[in-house]
């Protein structure tokens, strides 16, 4: 039976567990440390077999998949690099590629490697906050190697129309890493920027749906943000520095109390979002 | 038949017509100078009559309920303050209280005025995407005067009750004015700031719930909000000024690589959202 290993039954671990029973006829098999995890995760069929053993789960493996925050990664790759078999394809779902493709680079010649991150989560961690449908409807981006084989490409294409995601994406880690920074990362430094405001306690029962949309993710899991943030530290900078600017731009305009050129500013800016267009289904529940 | 008027059948004058539909046996009048919007509301039942005219409307009101745009209800107040009939309670909806209380000051005595803000919204316009429901679970503000009848009051809330709102928050405009500066204003300014990123186009495939929650109200109406971000300027200056000193803060901790110390950041922040435990639905379907 072909063997697929999920490292890390966490929320998205747990989930992609959870998503992916019975693709293709492989045998989920979840690992983690954590002995409640394990008890949940054998009670709720998360993993049709869950065990605390890495070493032994690896070895035989066709797929393993690190669902374990960034640096549990990188170091999982150093660790265990010699426990693969050939052949093997090995894949991750975090939010950072950049150090995981180069740390990956100490696989063993024959051991492929395919960065993936999932453009899926919610505000809560661990296993009993995993679902099925975790990745529906969401963005998948694939940072493969210039090595990595057609088959396995395939194969993790086959895996995102499995576990239902709208698509493919395929990149590099460098160009992920630059436009997570945007898209995601500073979105968190965002909302926690907010919630450190002195009126925070204030507002109740001032909070419209834009507060919510924007504040929600600030109550992060603070030792995996801490790693996504340090690892992509000069990407987000940047990102920071750019939004700091357009920011100041809209106070100075609206400190000046020039109704026109406020209104054609935010008409540009307006417009813009219009254009993005996002489809899609709002993952905000 | 006691008369409510309704004057503005936009989004939210429009949803406010349907959602009051049979309270309390008043006839619901809408207001409105668009023809389409007047044939709208005609077909759809937006208000038991419509009309163009304003004077005829107001005479006779018992309830007058203003839906412009800020600088619309200002002209309104002064235009009409002479054809509202003694007795008469005249409210609003909008979400900037001091200049508009100030204004309210021009009404003849006996003609009551209570400012009124319900916390809710979407990014579209028009009384095309007006609904019933557009109320429910949210927040509603009131400002009354010193002045304001106990039965003017208690028929605001029971106004509130029928239409579905979580609950009635009761304040002064200065204190709405700084609260809302922060709770929706800023979260506007945020939205279009991070749109103005150059990054904002190549990053369609990239997207995560966090980044549509964020900037889901870039989309705004122009004219209403450079009129909120004008009319509230110094209170949104402040809280601008704030935020970016916090992500200031952030981009600091971030950049000089202290892990640790970031991790600390993070904590304090993070709890602070918990702490916050906003309870209630999401509106950001």
């Amino acid at each position: 039976m072909k063997k697929f290993v999920i490292v890390g039954l966490g929320l998205i671990g747990g989930s992609m567990a959870l998503a992916l029973k019975g693709f293709e006829g492989f045998q989920i098999v979840g690992v983690d440390v954590s002995q409640p995890t394990l008890r949940f995760a054998r009670e709720h069929g998360v993993g049709d077999v869950v065990t605390e053993d890495a070493g032994q789960a690896v070895e035989g493996a066709d797929v393993v998949m690190l669902c374990l925050h960034p640096q549990g990664i990188l170091d999982f790759l150093e660790g265990y690099k010699d426990r693969f078999k050939p052949g093997c394809l090995v894949t991750d779902v975090c939010g950072i590629k950049s150090a995981v493709m180069e740390k990956a680079g100490c696989l063993p010649q024959g051991v492929d490697f395919i960065g993936c991150h999932p453009m899926a989560g919610t505000e809560f961690s661990g296993v009993e906050h995993a679902f099925a449908e975790m990745f529906r409807d969401s963005h998948l981006i694939l940072t493969p190697r210039e090595s990595s084989t057609a088959e396995h490409m395939a194969l993790m294409e086959r895996l995102a129309d499995y576990i239902g995601c709208r698509d493919v994406v395929k990149t590099t880690a460098a160009q992920h890493d630059a436009i997570l920074a945007y898209t995601s990362q500073m979105m968190h430094v965002i909302a926690v920027s907010v919630c450190d405001d002195e009126n925070l306690f204030t507002c109740k029962g001032y909070e419209g749906s834009s507060f919510r949309g924007c504040t929600r993710v600030a109550a992060l899991d603070v030792g995996l943000w801490t790693q996504l943030f340090s690892l992509n530290a000069p990407a987000l900078t940047v990102c920071l520095d750019a939004l700091i600017d357009h920011l100041q731009e809209y106070r100075a305009a609206i400190a000046a109390g020039d109704r026109e050129k406020l209104a054609a500013k935010l008409a540009v800016s307006a417009d813009r979002k219009r254009k993005m267009d996002l489809p899609g289904p709002d993952l905000l529940g």
